[in-house]
């Protein structure tokens, strides 16, 4: 079983201890969440993030509510202000709504213990997803043709690994399975202008004791074409039911370049982030964020403090889509933790699934 | 026309002033060149960029060093010093091939003169290459199905503008024309990590009054997907005799977006960007260049005054190709000076070029 470097979130009292990653890659800071309103600050700011981390978040963001507040309201509040908090991702509203089912028959002076039963339970979920989804990743990764005396190569985008989630993560899960197999693994990682996840996620694996390369966003079709990489493993926000996956933006790219190159593109996702009420790419909502990430980026100076330089002069404009939308004939198939399913197979899968 | 808003490398005496583009586009700063070594570092340095000006600023530090030294090995000194400053550009062997066989033939110390007329002779026909360049690619924007009421929506990537030549520039030629021909134009600007060169391009498009909004570079398969863009047009470092192009690192991702959309993609450049030697895009060197580019970043603090800072911890490891290949099958047409030529027609129009 893996086992998270420091907690991405943990409860402690009645309060919430998170891994905050707007500090990451330079410094690794905690902060402590005791108020439905820290919830919805960390979700919204992107001091959780990831789309399992999120569902995760946002339960414990109901728990903080229903604790400070007993009145009847306070879960419609709790339940709104939380959903409010970012569009994209599907697990949000997923886990928004499995707190709604426990807790609504309720009455809502006893709702204070079964939600953060509940939020437990959700997060105890996502990491045992994790692992399952590492272990079918881990058969994938073991049948491709890989050359004697060098390390399987996988390309990965934005952060889908142990710091997107409450255990090992979804796209990194079969990367951390090959290791603890022994298998020699190494990850291209993409910055993922213009937030830099791909920081995130270079910090996560150094952190695991994974070899990787940073490259810029835009050498991932060279790499591929000059055939470099093995396999892509990428995470998702949401997934429509014929297989259109929304990610970070940029995923789209590499997806076209993968198959481009007949290199392998994988998607890694919990079957919760599967919308049954999306039947395409279309369906899905694209969360526009500030154009303020575009046109100015964080570093850190000599000191090891983290600094926001602007990047373009005054006056510049510029438009921030932070997901894009691959096509499902793009896409080998989805790593779940019920295993992995290619779009052929999607429709029965997700029926079987319910 | 096109009028440089400042000139991108101009004669002075038996010196050359440079716009120093290692300060835009925060400060507008010239740089004066005396020596070789002056040369050769303004162009490793990336003080000048972009393949045309490479040229012609290597031509110039041609002329720089045989009015230093009027000894017989001077010619060969500077030859073989400029050639080794960047290896993608062909336009910098090009202009070399040229200076030296004007000059070859003269006694060394008659040299001088003659080196500043061939200087400023390719500084000359470089900016009426891109006036033509302009002019053939407005006749292809016009011919673009555009809705009425809207700007015509054009998709650049790198900077292929006027700073990138002693012209209008390549790529932006055609847009500069539109805007002198009352047409309603906006450039959607690629940032181009790791060295940001869309940021020159911003700055180069607002000095010369045109609409453009700034995009990271992974936004652009989305834009494209959604149909927001009418056409793509960039430059080339270097194009093999088939059609194969090799331009800023990036160029190919764009290509594939385009051609998933149905967006004609176009590659503005002057005929001396053709190889000859490069039968495809294999037989062309790819240039990899320092990490420390996708491990940094420059911006511009609240002073106004660049900085460096760091995006990756210490110890994190990149790999930095500086270009990549697109397929001619990727590739609707090359704009060059003598009209627009498709891949089909490629050869003949090679054999008629000479």
């Amino acid at each position: 079983m893996f086992v998270q470097p420091v907690p991405t979130l943990r409860r402690d009292g009645e309060s919430v201890v998170i891994l905050d990653q707007t500090a990451l890659p330079w410094r690794s800071v905690e902060r402590r969440l005791t108020t439905l309103e820290d919830a919805t600050e960390a979700i919204a700011a992107m001091r959780v993030r990831g789309a399992p981390l999120i569902g995760v978040a946002a339960a414990h963001g109901v728990a903080l509510a229903v604790t400070a507040a007993t009145d009847d309201a306070a879960l419609d509040r709790a339940l709104a202000a939380l959903r409010a908090t970012r569009p994209t991702a599907v697990n949000l509203a997923w886990a928004l709504a499995r707190m709604e089912a426990r807790l609504r028959p309720l009455p809502a002076r006893t709702r204070r213990e079964a939600a953060w039963a509940e939020a437990a339970a959700i997060l105890d979920e996502d990491a045992a997803t994790c692992e399952a989804i590492g272990a079918h990743g881990l058969d994938l990764l073991r049948a491709l043709p890989v050359r004697a005396g060098r390390p399987l190569r996988v390309m990965t985008h934005c952060n889908a690994g142990w710091l997107a989630t409450a255990g090992a993560g979804t796209a990194l899960a079969p990367v951390y399975a090959a290791k603890a197999a022994g298998i020699a693994v190494e990850v291209h990682v993409s910055e993922t202008r213009p937030r830099n996840q791909g920081l995130l996620t270079a910090w996560e694996l150094a952190a695991a004791g994974i070899e990787h390369i940073l490259i810029a966003d835009n050498a991932a079709g060279l790499l591929l074409a000059r055939g470099e990489v093995d396999a892509v493993i990428v995470g998702a926000d949401r997934i429509a039911t014929n297989g259109d996956t929304a990610n970070k933006v940029g995923t789209y790219l590499k997806a076209l370049a993968a198959r481009e190159s007949g290199t392998p593109f994988h998607v890694a996702a919990p079957v919760s982030t599967f919308d049954a009420h999306a039947a395409s790419g279309e369906a899905i909502p694209i969360e526009e964020r500030t154009s303020e990430e575009v046109l100015s980026v964080t570093g850190c100076n000599g000191d090891g403090k983290p600094q926001r330089l602007r990047l373009a002069p005054a006056g510049a404009r510029a438009v921030n889509p932070a997901f894009d939308v691959t096509p499902a004939a793009l896409i080998a198939g989805f790593i779940t933790e019920r295993g992995v399913v290619t779009v052929a197979c999607l429709g029965e899968f997700l029926r079987s699934a319910g």
